[in-house]
């Protein structure tokens, strides 16, 4: 396959509608994801760049019932946690929906690998690269998974010992998402903690900077 | 904009090869990007998915050219360091070309914003999840420069504290990437590292798991 060519105007927008239009899902419709469909979309995420080309990303893929129920479970404990923390935003909290693990079609758990500190190529000052060399891969499956009209939503609502426990993780790994992924009826319009008001999205020149930093957000 | 519509044949294969013809481009041929194109992309990264809608991205654009070559020299001094750190893979290490600073058409530095910690949604036990909402933001960079006919390249052989230094950044920052891009001869036909015999890639198989931890790669 060449590499080479270039987009078509028509390829180009298709690209941007997937960024465009993918969402956080919390919201799922039961179902199924064809094994060749998933199948498809893992092979994006492992297609993604990774520090030195470590690619640390490993996905397990939760098809027990009860396993599942498990992790539905430490998630509830988290939110209450969370909650708490959050002090005086904590009923507003409550009133979300943080997740869809019971609703998905499939449930994904993605974790970094262990045995790490042999990787140093691009890492000897930040370690931190594979955790977003692993969200680039997940960021991929989101993509492809929209393009596939699959939702997806990651949920970060977890103690990380508990589920290193859960899944007979060694302790030197890092478990960084639960994903949820499957049918959905439909894709929210905008993010849903913006048309919920828990908080809005910024502008992009509020983020770009020129030379030197310059936060007007700060 | 509708969100609801499920992707043609077409506009699904686009997505795939986005992923797919990505690169981590470390050649460049200098050239420039329009404006209008680099904004394009920078809107495509802000309309990454973020931990809590925190959007916890910042860009800064070094467009001053003493600027760029203090980035470059920063970085020849981390990839000495590296090289040392690798101990017997050290020559091996500094024959690769790991930047192309100052080919590149733009280069732009991205870091975590400050004040952080009153963002607890999904970082109470997980406050890494601030770099993996700003890797998701990249990756959509990297995609839409693909489909724009531009490489990038993520560079991460630098010491935050120095890059903290050089542009004011607050120490509550976190600097993740010099980002390389611009107009490229080809884009590699399979990643650089891969071609370099760095490392090799995995097949899908060895980082998928079925409900608990069984890593064939250990």
């Amino acid at each position: 396959m060449s590499t080479q060519g270039s987009f078509s105007s028509a390829e180009k927008a298709a690209v941007y509608r997937a960024i465009y239009e993918r969402r956080d899902m919390r919201h799922f419709t039961g179902g199924e994801v064809e094994a060749e469909t998933l199948q498809r979309m893992l092979s994006a995420a492992h297609a993604a760049p990774s520090v030195g080309l470590m690619q640390p990303w490993r996905f397990i893929r939760i098809s027990d019932s009860q396993l599942r129920e498990a992790l539905y479970q430490q998630v509830q404990q988290e939110r209450l946690a969370t909650a708490e923390a959050l002090g005086e935003r904590s009923n507003e909290f409550m009133q979300l929906k943080v997740e869809g693990i019971r609703d998905c079609a499939e449930c994904l758990v993605v974790s970094l690998m262990g045995r790490r500190e042999t990787h140093i190529f691009g890492r000897r000052t930040m370690p931190h690269m594979d955790i977003a060399s692993t969200a680039c891969a997940i960021q991929n499956l989101w993509l492809a998974a929209r393009a596939e009209g699959l939702g997806m939503g990651w949920v970060s609502l977890f103690e990380p010992s508990a589920m290193r426990s859960l899944l007979a993780m060694p302790a030197d790994t890092e478990p960084l998402a639960i994903l949820c992924l499957g049918p959905v009826a439909e894709f929210y319009p905008s993010p849903m903690l913006e048309q919920q008001h828990w908080a809005q999205r910024h502008s992009l020149a509020t983020v770009l900077m020129d030379n030197r930093w310059h936060d007007e957000l700060e």
